[in-house]
């Protein structure tokens, strides 16, 4: 079954756009989960027994498993979702991007050795560097389009003259190439993120109904109201709203993950709210 | 000692701007390599012994590591090189990239998990996710500006309208903004590819003196004399000449080790007769 199968199927099921994000600070575990002999793990395996009837999709952060040389324990947690709720995709937030060669070592990390269901590539080294994550035709490649955070804007929003003269931004552009150019295996989606909504619409205009990864609720601030309305597309679908830090940290204490829980019922219901 | 400085020393020592890619593909090893318990690390340092007073650093592409979960002998490699050669600095090429408090993460594993000397960047999302690396003042970090591959032209050549009026493409852009506003520390170089010498040169002009990490020699065809002509600075150095598979894969035999001293005295000197 192809990525964007699977994401609609759990969206379906659960009723529901939310993606929780497992980016694991093991010096905010409780102190219970830190003397473990496999923290992140441990910590990723009760955040995902708690939330997992309630999302779409999961998403670990692979730099939060880099930093601490924990690449055993984000296999085993994608394992344990693979396993334990197989109807669950898993993108792998590593944002990836090089020259072909380069890249297919990349691909092969996210999809043959973590297996991944889908994986976030960045656009600026071009097509070449797209291609070898997309021939993977069942799997997902999620393309930065407009980020979230603050300085974005001073790339992503520069003024590009285009062959018809006409000036569009650096991210429409992007969002133009994937939707035109760069979808030939239909598994594209974009990265654009909550705490820009007038950007979300407009790529919206541009993509048709193509599927989003849209970071930035929660922790970072994004406008749940603005984001689910200038997102959605023509089938009621279209965004993986994703809330990482918001969710898997509502509480510092031994309640994490009945307090995941409940922040993501929330997120998911004011989600739902506007849909 | 800054990341810079100690690439000039070694610049000047071993009379080289060469660098080499260490990019393991164990299948294009020797059998008497493939058949030991830590082929990578073997290969690795087989190359280093062999090719260290010829270069002026290291730069391990990440991705063949993380392909086949060698991040320990990624490791071993680099704390190779600082305890034998220590006057020879390592760039991570990881191409890393991700909001501010990720970002932060894939500087911890740069340069705190693998104390890499430096590291590559993805400049897409802008200054505050390049921020978390540059701020390791001593450390560099290495942004992509006009990549080597054939697809980067139709994003990284896109024309931009600048705030003045005038036209420049986006790579023009991105040069310009890390040397008027990203460069605070003195620590940020560029990634400019050898297959591109015009584009070279209008870096060089925007820049001044500004240090860049050229791959796309080798291997992937880019052209020695206009690489130097066009990318030497006003000191006679400020290009970091990388080969990769064109000197680890010299020879794909037993005497690999010496076919890249071969191939890289080779480099070196072509190199140098431009200079």
């Amino acid at each position: 079954m192809r990525f964007l199968d699977r994401v609609q199927a759990a969206m379906e099921k659960n009723n529901t756009l939310l993606c929780v994000g497992l980016d694991p600070s093991p010096e905010r575990f409780p102190a219970s989960i830190q003397g473990m002999e496999k923290p992140i793990l441990e910590f990723n395996k009760a955040i995902i027994d708690a939330t997992a009837d309630l999302i779409c999709c999961y998403k670990p952060q692979a730099a939060y498993y880099h930093a601490c040389g924990a690449e055993d324990q984000l296999a085993m947690t994608i394992d344990y979702i693979r396993t334990q709720y197989p109807a669950i995709p898993v993108i792998l937030d590593s944002k990836r991007g090089d020259i072909g060669s380069t890249a297919s070592q990349y691909a092969i990390e996210a999809f043959e050795r973590y297996q991944a269901d889908a994986v976030t590539v960045n656009p600026y080294m071009g097509i070449d560097t797209v291609e070898p994550f997309s021939s993977y035709a069942d799997k997902g490649t999620v393309i930065l389009c407009r980020t979230s955070n603050p300085g974005a804007a001073a790339i992503q929003n520069l003024p590009v003259q285009q062959a018809n003269g006409e000036s569009a931004m650096l991210y429409e552009v992007i969002a133009r190439m994937c939707q035109e150019q760069w979808n030939g295996h239909n598994n594209i989606l974009l990265v654009v993120g909550a705490t820009n909504p007038t950007e979300l619409k407009r790529i919206r205009e541009i993509t048709g109904d193509m599927t989003f990864l849209v970071p930035g609720l929660g922790a970072q601030g994004g406008d749940v109201e603005a984001t689910v309305k200038n997102g959605l597309n023509s089938e009621g679908r279209g965004i993986i709203a994703n809330s990482s830090r918001g969710i898997i940290y509502a509480s510092g204490g031994d309640d994490f993950a009945e307090a995941a829980r409940n922040a993501a019922i929330e997120l998911r219901d004011q989600v739902n709210r506007y849909r």
